[in-house]
């Protein structure tokens, strides 16, 4: 009787393979789902069924290309806001077993309409459920985003305090699984720790622990989320299933005249200070580890994207992350920035100044030059530089023209990484006199200079 | 924060990394150490602690030599047997923190005089436990064999009641981390489920839920446990802190002349029906699944062993089961029965039996037969054939004397596993005259016939 | 500069990675094809090229599934039996480049009137061939069989004579790079030896010094081959482009029961010995690493196929070698004797035999007793016992109406292993009468008794 | 019959497993051994002879090591420069059989006195060798260097003139195994190819078609060979026989603070636009691709090291190839720049300027500014810059004196590679102002800016 997590970082996404005997279910599969049959089938198990906690927004379920491989009938909650293809509805009550386990649905809308959440039962030893699959319901240290839905904020907040009621009932000894770890652009409360229990959560989660449905609604009215533009692509293909993915993604490598010649966009996911030391005249900084979070604000899913990486490995795993929110069109991949260089290529850098320069420079108070702050409103209600211009970096296109070509902008962030993420793409789209402030806020604060 | 679950198969011991930060601690490592180092390092983590919830008598414990691979010290419990030479002696209530993590002790005495739980907690959200490595005291669906001192068995039993007791206070939330799981000598009624919580436990554990004191005294102190040879040695081992062992092991492959010079003892790991089919004449049967629960019964520390595989995977991994209980003399690998066999080597079969032809041997009671049946006990009271003589395959060795060696032989257990590992070692133990019951009480009852 | 040598085991079928720069292409890809693609991506090479040397009989090719996996082009030499409809064809000379290599055609009709070779240069060191891929023209110690057209069979063996004489034109430093190594069906007398070049094969290989033409013809169509009825399909899927197959194969792990309901055809692959312990009654034996060369004897493409394995990886291994030679229809894999036999499911033994038996019973000169030897016609050429019937084990689906259901036979081979198969294959087929001489003429002779 | 090839990236140094039937030999072994006992493992292979080509100079023998894991004696050609004192000397024509293998000694002293090759046969096939290890005499496309002895230089390139004949000698159909491959520092000529002939070298090999025995020696006497200072170590432990090493090495993850806090050298092994982007100030630039050329000019073995890494992957990289040259005082590493920017941490960053700048600098003729050329004199030979002033990467540590503290560096390379190594060791000894010319010559001959 085994539960096991698949983790895919950067999404921080979870699901889980759960099995005993000779058959197994998979829990919110991800798009690339062929590491579930090979789990499943080491282990001596098939996948007889699939099951969906609610319609995901920010990835592509991979429950329809997983139902193609193994025949196994998918199963999603009721209400969905369009119809679910691919699946069959199941509804509270309804119960699944596999060898001595069994799941038994429990619906818990709120943070869509259509949230489940599967009750884990053990045949041999059933007072009271062993765990349950929380989805996005509840997390680590956290529970659901309700912004989904504006026009019935209030509604569906209340939806979910009564969700999460339901969940409490099962009791304390239950363990939890939820759909996401911490770095989830879902819930931004998250526990950095991935264990835990149904009364863990109600001794220590901070929104569990208020125990008034007015006030709980009032909290989760008054949050500030970010809807990347993609996510309404992601919603869409949800409900139809999208294009499937079965088996592992390599992009081409390309050769240097290659990169040369391509009229896709050039993104490369090495690391902030490779990007700043020397890249690709106009190309995008996505790092690898960041390309989760951010691609879904920068690329179009009809453009052709070109990477640029330390080596192929990076580049296969900047490749996945993509595909794991939509973006297919990876047409090639280039690393060697070194050769690039001897080549006589178009490079650039990106300047870092230091927290003493920028400080300078707001003392001048110099009318050629602002500083931007790309932070979160949260993080920017916690704290701020005084002087410093604000525009979220997941905003940038929608806020570029606020802008002035002519200016010179130094970006900030809370490290510098999301700056550079933010400066490169300021000078692919008219914006050339860009630097970041390497440390950002960190360093700021380090360096003992004021925050309001 | 990560809590990584280390498995060794066979006998099903539970260990644990757990970190946080950049540093992580060890709960119980096995003998076969490396995996910790690789583990941790590809997490960013550096071991900084090494914690040993008992002196186990199952298996060699890897602490001193993890100690001695990472420079991280032992943490023992007060009271053992004898001094453990290797590590540094921890108390009730003393603390351990590895990033945002804690760890407790909780002593925890009844399985040993020296067993303590790891009581773990979130600095961010500490509001109770999140759970609990609770070693041999407490398992998912059982609690820790008391039978280590036979002389004090009521005080003992006693102890481990009060010991649960502490557990159950840390409330239903918390997780448990026990060192076994299904399938170890260390407790028979263990859940196949792995993951469980005080709370589960609390609700369903057939030992937890016996209330008073005395009652559960009782219960223990009528239960029936095995005492294999090898474990004397582990517990002088687990306290002087044995040879180490850092790398994998792998035998040496041999030709087929070496094997038929070889003055090792043969031991053959392949499985049940490939052993039947036929073998090396002499060898032992101990398939790889089998060897963690009964080389120990077997073998002696002090002899050469020469395996016999299917392939030097198979050889290697039946190698590392032998060290981790202590064999360490393995001098070489044969794997090729047919080349053995157009080699005109001395090979034989072990013939199979089925249900009818042990029913009407029974039926003849024929005086140059016996049926014998070498379960547990615990097997033996809950349903017998009639007729069959009873030794457990474990005690082969010291009641043999009881067996007559021109005297035929058929050898039963549950399914015929047990009874071909048994028959083998009569066969080199001089009782020639052995043949197996193929499905033994399984086909038996599955035909039909009667039991009492 | 790279060459890499792919292996697939059982077939003994040799498929090559060439590249430099940025550039690679492969030489005879076998049908499970993501292979090349990995092993290129992580060597930073994109696959732009594929090359056939000839229309394979022995196996699927992979060349139209690596044609839709990385959109390179499939290179066919002219004069196929049948339109290659995947393929442009390729003609002596041309001449196709990867960063500093060359490939260049040779044609080198013969094993099939399509064969050609691809001569490698270095552009950079261009005194002469760095090697060949000769395909199925030129083996380590062996050339190509020449039965493939009967009633051309001295034409085509002086075709490939000449062929060989362009081949050994090419240099004595001509390193040779063939479709096959020692195992293979596609020639007997390869050594095991994988590496070999020209001028090597010019001073050892005893076909290739053969001088004169009509010696050689007279050597060639003196071969005795055979020829599984497999090898029809294989050319007509070679021509037409079969069903790709471009991810890894699992089985589907399946539960006792379901074995008892299948209408499928079981097929063992654990080890001789395991079968000749126990089986399901009625199953076929081909041990996993007899598959490749003895599934084509008695598998149907069109029947079901259960799979009964040591475990779910051999499971998939049985899998894969069923696929590369066409047989797709695996519905499942179980795993488990001793479970099975403790079901009380029909199980059943193979019995051996010795070499004293077999000699008594051939002295006793029973009439209701035959010794079936199954070797092959240069096996039995060499030495026999006198006394034995001979049907080679691959005819024995056209010639067992030569057998006499009441009568008992006592299969052997050379070592058992292939009368194990065929003995299998017989019970399943209206001969239940059979046992195994285990050692068969290895074990005779060992023994000290005569053969003729 | 298997040779597989075992590549250390880096050293670009090859070394094999060669072996049939059960035995194995590895010829010239690095010091990271375990690899070859789990090869020979795995292909049911035991180890039971290693062979030693000569004593190496630019890395540390595994040879040792392996034998103590192994229990195989070493064999080593006679004539050391010291006694090698964990080998057995072996002498002309002495011969070695694994199976149908053979090993034959060849001495071939020249690139140093005791190197010896071993010619391959195979008893099955036995006229004329198969193939021939060459160890440092004949690699592909170049020959051995000579000058280790500089008192007896045209002595020992005679010798290896000799040498080279007896090589010749063997046939053209032989195929070499050389012990370097392309990038090595011993011999700049070698192709990029890893397979070849001794009679491809004869066609195409530059240095082997002199045939002029003295033409040779003024050829290789002419040469320009580097010799950096831990050479002299390794040549003391490979015949001492250095500290072994049998399992994979894997640096100490440490947090920011105790980077802050270390003492030991830090090193930096990133790429080199990630270190130029911004790295910890004070570091040594060492990327992971260069460590084995370059860490053994600016690195003590004595010395503590603290490695900074984009992961753990790639510091356990590093630190094994410092362990395969004697640096193996890795203390710890830390992976993380942007954490350590937003922590206030002494971060700096090194500029790249473009050929456009250091051309419009030469011509202003700056009297406070040099254009620094770390090439090899042979780069020089080929091409140089007017003005620029040249000292060789791996001479700056004797040359620095003649640099000035207060005066402005530009350095250069061919890509700028070499040139940020260069800068970045500088800036660490005393030479603040200096900037890296990207792209280097590369970059100036794509702009079309002369050289001479």
């Amino acid at each position: 009787m085994i539960i096991e997590k698949i983790k895919s970082e950067g999404l921080a996404h979870l699901s889980y393979l759960i099995g005993d005997g000779n058959e197994a279910a998979v829990i919110d599969p991800r798009r690339d789902c062929a590491v579930y049959v090979e789990m499943a089938a080491s282990r001596g198990l098939r996948i007889t069924h699939i099951f969906e906690t609610h319609r995901n927004e920010d990835l592509i379920s991979g429950a329809p290309a997983l139902a193609e491989l193994t025949g196994a009938p998918v199963h999603h909650g009721p209400n969905p806001a369009q119809p679910i293809r691919y699946a069959e509805t199941v509804r509270e009550g309804d119960c699944f077993g596999f060898g001595g386990l069994t799941l038994t649905v429990l619906e818990t809308p709120g943070h869509t309409d259509d949230h489940v959440a599967y009750v884990i039962g053990d045949r041999d030893f059933d007072e009271g459920p062993v765990g349950v699959f929380t989805g996005d319901a509840l997390f680590v240290g956290d529970v659901g985003r309700t912004d989904f839905y504006p026009d019935r904020a209030e509604e569906v907040a209340g939806a979910l305090f009564d969700s999460l009621r339901k969940i409490l009932a099962l009791g304390d000894q239950a363990i939890i699984y939820p759909a996401h770890g911490a770095g989830s652009v879902c819930g931004a409360g998250m526990a950095s720790r991935e264990f835990s229990t149904v009364g863990h959560e109600r001794l220590n989660n901070p929104r569990l622990r208020i125990g008034d449905r007015d006030a709980f609604i009032a909290a989760k009215v008054a949050e500030n989320h970010y809807y990347p533009p993609y996510f309404r692509r992601m919603e869409r293909l949800n409900a139809e299933g999208g294009p499937h993915l079965a088996r592992p993604l390599r992009p081409a490598p390309v050769a240097l005249d290659a990169l040369d010649d391509t009229s896709a966009r050039v993104v490369d996911v090495r690391s902030v200070p490779a990007f700043a030391g020397t890249h690709w005249s106009g190309s995008l900084c996505l790092p690898e580890s960041m390309i989760s979070s951010f691609a879904g604000w920068f690329l179009d899913a009809g453009e052709d994207l070109m990477l640029v990486a330390e080596d192929m490995d990076q580049a296969a795993d900047a490749m996945t992350h993509l595909a794991r929110i939509g973006f297919d069109r990876v047409v090639g991949a280039y690393s060697g920035m070194m050769p690039a260089a001897a080549g006589g290529k178009p490079l650039d850098s990106m300047s870092f100044v230091d927290a003493e320069t920028v400080a300078s420079r707001l003392q001048e108070d110099r009318n050629d030059w602002t500083l931007l702050d790309v932070r979160s409103v949260d993080e920017l209600a916690e704290k701020r530089i005084d002087g410093a211009h604000h525009i979220y970096v997941g905003h940038l296109a929608d806020q570029v023209g606020d802008l002035e070509p002519e200016r010179n902008y130094t970006v900030m962030c809370a490290s510098g990484a999301r700056a550079t993420v933010a400066a490169a793409w300021l000078r692919a789209n008219g914006i050339p006199g860009v630097d970041v402030f390497l440390g950002s806020m960190g360093a700021w604060e380090a360096q003992g200079y004021p925050v309001s």
